[in-house]
């Protein structure tokens, strides 16, 4: 067994935001090479209007495919109780509903209220009670370490909003540093005070490494007992800022770091290079960061064995 | 008073790493403007042959200027005794000998095996200690954490040549990441060690981001009671692998994270900024890094008011 789950974002956060479309041929080898290399949970596509996101369109096609992989949690980003119930009847696993900390962000990205948003993963928690149990529910909390709209985003209320979806009944909450605002002590101090509120069901960290700090929080985040870390093979998505800058956690760094570490990913780093060439398959010419991947291996360089951490 | 020094080596590091020689009048404008951020060290040059390394010609003027501006502590590089008899007579207030932890890294690089080494670190000790009792000796031991050459590096070996150097009566002793190889368990373990044994005479961390952990790896030094950190403003230096990649640690993103966790590093953002528009005046068409300067500030971001750091 692993001690931390890598969870990939790649063909969701990534391609959506890339212009061009990896054709559903492409997405499948590239997917398919993720799992080789160990990957376990996959966030496969978003389910959301095909005139909004034509890069998704084949999302239940993706879904499908993504299924025959044995061992494979396959995961989808929903908006909204449309989106989910798509999703549901794809097939998926889990979804996982974004939900802007910051409300000023919450209503210019999504014109919804706090409230509205409530209410929309209320319906989306009903439909799933009737009908599709085996599914799970997570909520991500996006920009509770900062907005760009608002700027600095109350504590208080993250922990609210936490105790509030829990009630609401989602298995699991993220922390989403959407805007790569976060520092290690805030990181720290934050899924402090959300897991002693809302205990094991505040999950996992989604960092982003805008400003360089994305493996600093990563590791804050493991450090108060965070074990679910989102991150995107080479570096795609997430908004990046300059040419060599990536905006979420590249895969492979992440993964190099753990396992440097002595904490088990799964996850076989030279099957995960591969995948990087099944990706630019699909979209030539397209960019990929990573310093691991620049830079190569240390010399002498093993795997974890097991279980060993930082001090 | 700050909480931690952030020590920059662009200078010396960086400068003797780019073929193109800095006019010495460039230097000394671009040291000002970091002075003038509020970094209050700077290793400013290396007294090696001007043979191997022209761009170093100049240091002795350098140091002559920068010992003109108050408060700074001006430190130099050297490699050997003849070295230190330069960089003293010029007026440092302090020098750094690079000892490389990995044997074969020593011989490689300078020829010299560690029974050559301990014999150049004494000789120097003798001269500080007979006409120069003023400056201060670091002994920076380089490879600690991985060698390209040899591979892995005894931990062992790297507590025992801390004990023989302060035996030897260094005032400090660094651990430097020369290869990009180490990661957070490591550094906080291999800290621990050395200053159970040497106690607070380690005082500094010297990390590169070739793998790009080097912020990772700063906390986890800060979090075992690490003080000092050595950076480049810009990234310069340090063995860059790829186009965005930096080698050092960039001095911009490294007060960022300080800052941010409410760490006082005495250095204002926006002054060190204006300090890249000198350097690059200095080099015109030279690269520099950093996440921070490309991405900017976040919003209604503010430096650290009082020691706060990590809970």
């Amino acid at each position: 067994m692993p001690d931390v789950l890598i969870s990939e974002v790649g063909p969701r956060d990534g391609l959506q935001s890339i212009d061009r479309t990896m054709p559903t041929a492409h997405k499948q080898a590239w997917i398919q090479s993720l799992a080789d290399s160990g990957l376990t949970e996959i966030e496969v596509c978003s389910f959301v209007p095909p005139k909004l996101l034509p890069q998704m369109a084949d999302a239940a096609e993706v879904v499908a495919f993504s299924r025959s992989i044995p061992g494979l949690s396959v995961t989808a980003l929903v908006p909204n109780l449309k989106g989910a119930q798509s999703a549901f009847a794809a097939g998926v696993h889990k979804v996982t509903i974004p939900f802007s900390a910051s409300e000023a962000h919450s209503l210019a990205n999504v014109r919804k209220s706090h409230d509205q948003m409530r209410q929309e993963v209320a319906a989306i928690m009903a439909l799933r009670n009737d009908q599709f149990s085996h599914v799970i529910v997570e909520t991500s909390l996006s920009t509770a370490f900062g907005c760009s709209i608002a700027g600095p985003v109350s504590e208080d209320l993250v922990v609210q909003l936490s105790e509030q979806l829990v009630a609401l009944g989602v298995d699991e909450i993220g922390l989403a540093d959407t805007t790569g605002y976060a520092n290690p002590a805030q990181v720290s101090r934050l899924f402090k005070r959300v897991l002693t509120q809302v205990g094991e069901r505040c999950m996992s960290a989604h960092m982003h490494n805008t400003r360089g700090l994305g493996l600093a929080n990563v590791l804050a985040a493991y450090e108060v007992g965070i074990r679910v870390f989102d991150s995107s093979m080479g570096g795609i998505g997430g908004c990046p800022f300059a040419p060599g800058a990536s905006g979420n956690v590249v895969t492979e760094d992440l993964v190099f770091m753990f396992e440097a570490m002595g904490i088990r990913t799964g996850v076989d780093l030279e099957r995960l290079m591969l995948a990087r060439d099944v990706f630019s398959k699909g979209l030539p010419d397209e960019p990929t960061y990573g310093m691991v991947p620049a830079a190569g291996l240390p010399k002498g360089f093993h795997s974890a064995q097991g279980t060993k951490g930082i001090a």
